[in-house]
């Protein structure tokens, strides 16, 4: 019985710089919130603008479900392309939730904010995705290990296509 | 412009207590649920069992969407009517937030954690309705004020009808 | 061994109104703070104004230790008579950290971030004592229980004798 | 007048490996504590084992005062050389809180909880002192930015001289 109403979503959360102006890295970000949303996935950002903000815009192109994880507790906070702000007032702290709350975690280029929602992702057991081609810190980090308390790396991927299969291979 | 793609979701919080057996108390949970998710109201609560499984139940019946906010680090922490789990790992703490995404809250009896959540829900300036009618702590606090910070009550709410039709004077 | 080097402190943790100009409740806040430190407790509070204020800058007369939990990032927050500011960041979430630090909490008076606290401390299975005579919510719950899940009551003081007493009661 | 009683000590949070046993480090991280104490400095760590016991333990030799900010809800978690045990129950959230508490930071090595810390002290804008000789994040980072919204690097350093003579340029 419990199959015909458990109704758990699978979310992929999207990590990366809230002011990036790189062009090709947005639009990458909302194609892919796009291909995400079809496939009919709940988006879950930081809630906040560049990558956040056009992974979002492109879910909902498609009529896909954004959620964000505010750092304030304030909901306007959230950039345009949010269904469901969660404001939780705590900081960069909700950096641990943002994370927490995924099946697998994407990141896209990205800073010191991302950085540490990559270490989170880590000591989490999150599967991570850290797409090449934009620098910053996923970048830096795909392919790699963060330490050698797991076994697996952080996937690298270049396309849209490679993280479709990536999440088809992972089960997600 | 913005205002074709803005599309944040209006979200009623429930608060009560996640063991309660009081059959009354669970089906008026399971009916104000099912009633808030016909309005389209997003359903939050804090994911556990008793009067927020209720409630979400009651939503997902009804084909509405339902967020839980969960204390520990797993999803698996979520009752089975949940669409979206939003894992803390920052235990009771994560009562801060089950009330900041909130544009009303709406308190079900309740032991502690739901006295935790009414003090944060009137610190943070939300509005807060009282179910009357199943003693704990809803019923002790409904049409009182916590402190003198707000000149606004607790609003007491004895039915269904009378939740409805304040959330319509509020204009939530 | 251990014993040599093992040097936990015990802390006692006070919470009340950070605004209140009652110039009695001020004095007694202060007076305990005072006789808590003679007796070697840290004192652990919100930080702020207030009872937090008067608690502090009586343990600091006699030399006491003094740590502050304070809501922002900022440790220009706490008061002056803070030895030990942890800026946490986390707004009134830090609440749950106040309580949690506590091997006792005493409750003087209080509005509505207060009562979080009383919540909180009942969660947590601090032993709490709340102070008569100065109104507030310690005043409303002295001698009763929040729910049924502890067998214990807030225990009742009405003067800094009294509070030693239980102290002791409680080998704390 | 309020430099008369205006209290608040200077913070050093020490950050690293929890499960290290590389000989060498620890020894190292146990006379950063003890040469820290003697200025004077509160050790402030996550309260946990590795280098968090080991620098802690050198600071309690000379008398020094050490602080844990503890994931759990538990004092016990705590290593047996802490004074003061603040137990947060937000889990690696609370690494937010072990880098605001700082006036500087300093790493030994580490592992993924490290990083974090690292980027939340690079986010929070906090000296960072990045140890060299051990590997780890400190060595990996030392030297560099995180990334671009910061002028300043994370300062390497190879001996405890250089952290003292570093404290003493940066005026803490």
């Amino acid at each position: 019985m419990k199959s015909e109403v458990y109704s758990l979503k699978k979310i992929v959360t999207i990590i990366g710089d809230s002011e990036t102006s790189n062009e090709k890295e947005l639009k990458f970000a909302e194609k892919l919130g796009e291909k995400l949303a079809e496939k009919g996935y709940i988006i879950l950002t930081g809630g906040r603008g560049g990558i956040m903000e056009a992974v979002s815009r492109g879910a909902k192109k498609v009529g896909g479900i954004t959620v964000a994880i505010l750092p304030s507790t304030d909901k306007k906070e959230a950039n345009l392309y949010i269904d469901i702000a969660i404001p939780t007032g705590i900081g960069w702290a909700r950096n641990q939730i943002v994370v927490l709350s995924a099946d697998v975690v994407i990141a896209i280029g990205g800073k010191s904010g991302t950085l540490s929602e990559i270490a989170y992702a880590w000591m989490y057991n999150k599967p991570i995705i850290a797409i090449r081609g934009f620098g910053g810190w996923s970048e830096k980090v795909s392919g790699l290990r963060i330490d050698d308390r797991r076994k697996d790396i952080i996937l690298p991927a270049s396309s849209i296509d490679e993280v479709l299969a990536i999440l088809e291979s992972l089960s997600i």
